[in-house]
């Protein structure tokens, strides 16, 4: 195969026929394909179904001598935060374990921000004249509708393959309007990066001009290897503590893909001077988190070696689909060149950047022959990708084979999308 | 025996230095008891506890055609809307079904309303000059705190037979700057006083002069019951509606205690109006809940009248307990004329009005004696019982025989309180 931009008008053209025939076969199969979401397909909730029959008697209710289903416990039962500060790799007294959902934390602790103030601010954000918020980009589209909800000014920060280009973070942060920046520091959502330990010291070190400023760390995949050995990785907490930060980083995780999106339990992970001071506030909006639902997880997971031996089993699921999409790219679109993509070895996705101004399209077509897929333009602050080329390919979900179809028709879809540019 | 205001000096001079020795006694006893918070008993909890036995096998996790262990559907599930709406008799759409605290729904509300505004604000009431808000007292300690915690300005109200007093609330909310109001309906914290008809009614048909005036509806004992069949109750929002003030009420209740306080299901209903709008900020924070803790209630409380069931089992350990405190207060403090108390017909808390300026030094007795209560002033806005009068007991947690302990220990206390008092 002959990349596109080598063809001439003629052979383009006779390759243009080919594919929109191609395109209207694959349309006439009326599928209806998701690669929308990470989200874990029923193979792996079947997998992980056993943490339900955990209970046998009343005693098992019991934990450090606490009755979970009882009142109490704010920042979580003794058990849980042992168990997840050895899986983050930092101290249990650093930790609250929270409800079903970290987004709901991390929304919360930009929601307190605003209502009341963090630890070291001199007022309420509520009462800045404006906010602005550090978005590596392509990110994740959930946490940057968060602060956009909240009215921050997004200011994108272009990914490298070492995590966010520092040199732009250490500009940007001179202005004392810049309050916070989010991060997916392991297996970055949607490219699969890490951040490298060049990237983390200069990270931990920052100096920002806002006493407040909030580096929230959202180590969503922090044990989500999809080939391979557990990858360790840095405890930004005592990082951040060498170069006199402390208080700077808020961590979150969750077992939403380690037992059960719908249902597992989230972690919160601070200084212990942030981890008081949350604590008191968090004291005004609730009794306590479901504890059942954690001490569920404690006699599950049971430690970090156990649980990551579960994670070897989800990545012996993820895995195949993954290299599905990949050596599809590989062979369908490689020869081609109109794009290119990452081969994650961790996380739920797979990032691809197509022929510049040809991402919508794309997913027009895909929509058009039954394969919904996240927004173009969605890893980007405000939905708007300035190249209007990448696309998150989320391959967890479907089961292999549909996989398989998926993303055949995505091929077909990039070719005539580039196609067509090619032509205009 | 004879009231003590009707003692001699002398009598009471005797009558203070036998209740000291009877006090002595009682603090030499070493006892640890707790009659601080609404918790429910362990007999409750194992009463309840096979709700954990509901799944058996994979397609139990399924509920019209969600898989409930995945993400997804942020409003909750159509079954538990369904079954949520039969108990508060709305509609199902007109619910959200929550996390395990109705509590955080309550904030979040409220936060809400701060961060962004409430579906008519003019603007986010961060951007007011002064929020005030009314507070039925006494009232739940937790109510206040959060709204105190964001800074509005508490304003009580009188607390009637009827509920709140409403000639003070109508003209309360004649102030643009009185933007809502705390309301625990049926079997009121700590009085257990049910709001009557005509207060309802007056309630509906508020015209406040803050466009987005939010009426807090807590029907937190809304089966409450603790003796007899269970008692209907109007449902708020078709109420306000009939009044032109939909958009008015948001009302709450939890299964925190009909199933378990640490592990049950919360739930926000509103006008369908609210709703989309509450559902709109909801899928930025989260993107769902805990939807197999959901499931497991829909197929363990199966229907109202299957709820009501189980109310009723409640009722019978509960309600000896109450009857052990009132009986008490009955034979030991009634003939001293030092005291008055309410006897609920539902909910988790007895209400008692102790001497004027006694109530703090009672606590501070128990205390000393090994009973811990809910602290003096608590029910009040700012914890501030300007009669220094009102004590909330809340029997729920400690078994009859430790109960019967307690309130010997507290009946003592209320004696020893009021001859210190009327000596001075």
């Amino acid at each position: 195969m002959t990349p596109y931009s080598e063809m001439s008008r003629e052979e383009r053209e006779k390759e243009l026929a080919l594919v929109k025939e191609q395109f209207e076969e694959l349309k006439a199969r009326g599928l209806s394909l998701n690669m929308a979401r990470g989200k874990p397909g029923k193979l792996q909730l079947d997998m992980v179904s056993d943490i339900f029959n955990v209970f046998q008697k009343p005693e098992d209710f019991l934990s450090d001598g606490v009755d979970s289903r009882n009142y109490g416990e704010v920042t979580g039962l003794p058990a849980a935060k042992r168990l997840f500060a050895e899986i983050l790799d930092c101290k249990p007294e650093q930790i609250i374990v929270g409800g079903n959902a970290s987004l709901q934390l991390m929304y919360d602790t930009i929601s307190k921000a605003v209502t009341h103030g963090l630890l070291h601010s001199p007022r309420p954000w509520s009462q800045e004249k404006e906010i602005k918020w550090l978005c590596p980009s392509p990110g994740y589209d959930r946490h940057f509708k968060v602060t956009e909800s909240f009215g921050f000014t997004l200011i994108p920060i272009p990914m490298t393959e070492e995590g966010p280009d520092m040199d732009a973070v250490e500009q940007a942060i001179q202005d004392p309007a810049v309050k916070g920046m989010w991060n997916v520091p392991k297996y970055s959502n949607p490219q699969g990066i890490i951040y490298s330990e060049e990237t983390i010291r200069r990270i931990a070190s920052l100096k920002p001009a806002a006493p407040d400023f909030l580096l929230m760390w959202d180590n969503a995949y922090c044990i989500h290897e999809l080939e391979g050995e557990y990858v360790p990785f840095p405890d930004i907490l005592s990082e951040c503590a060498k170069y006199g930060n402390a208080d700077m980083p808020v961590e979150f995780a969750s077992t939403s893909k380690i037992t059960l999106p719908g249902a597992g339990v989230s972690v919160l992970a601070a200084s212990e001077a942030n981890i008081q001071y949350f604590t008191e506030l968090l004291s005004v909006q609730i009794i306590s988190f479901d504890k059942v639902n954690q001490l569920r997880h404690v006699l599950y997971l049971k430690d970090k070696a156990h649980t990551l031996e579960l994670m070897q089993r989800h990545a012996a699921v993820l895995g195949p689909k993954f290299r599905a999409v990949v050596d599809a790219l590989d062979r369908e679109i490689a020869p081609l060149g109109i794009a290119k993509w990452t081969r994650p070895k961790g996380g739920y996705f797979v990032s691809l950047d197509a022929l510049p101004g040809t991402a919508k399209r794309t997913l027009a077509l895909c929509k058009e022959a039954g394969v919904t897929m996240t927004g173009a333009g969605a890893a980007f602050p405000y939905g708007k990708d300035p190249q209007d080329s990448n696309i998150r390919i989320a391959p967890s979900l479907p089961p292999v084979q549909e996989l398989e179809q998926a993303i055949e028709i995505l091929c077909v879809c990039l070719r005539l999308a580039a196609l067509e540019k090619l032509a205009a």
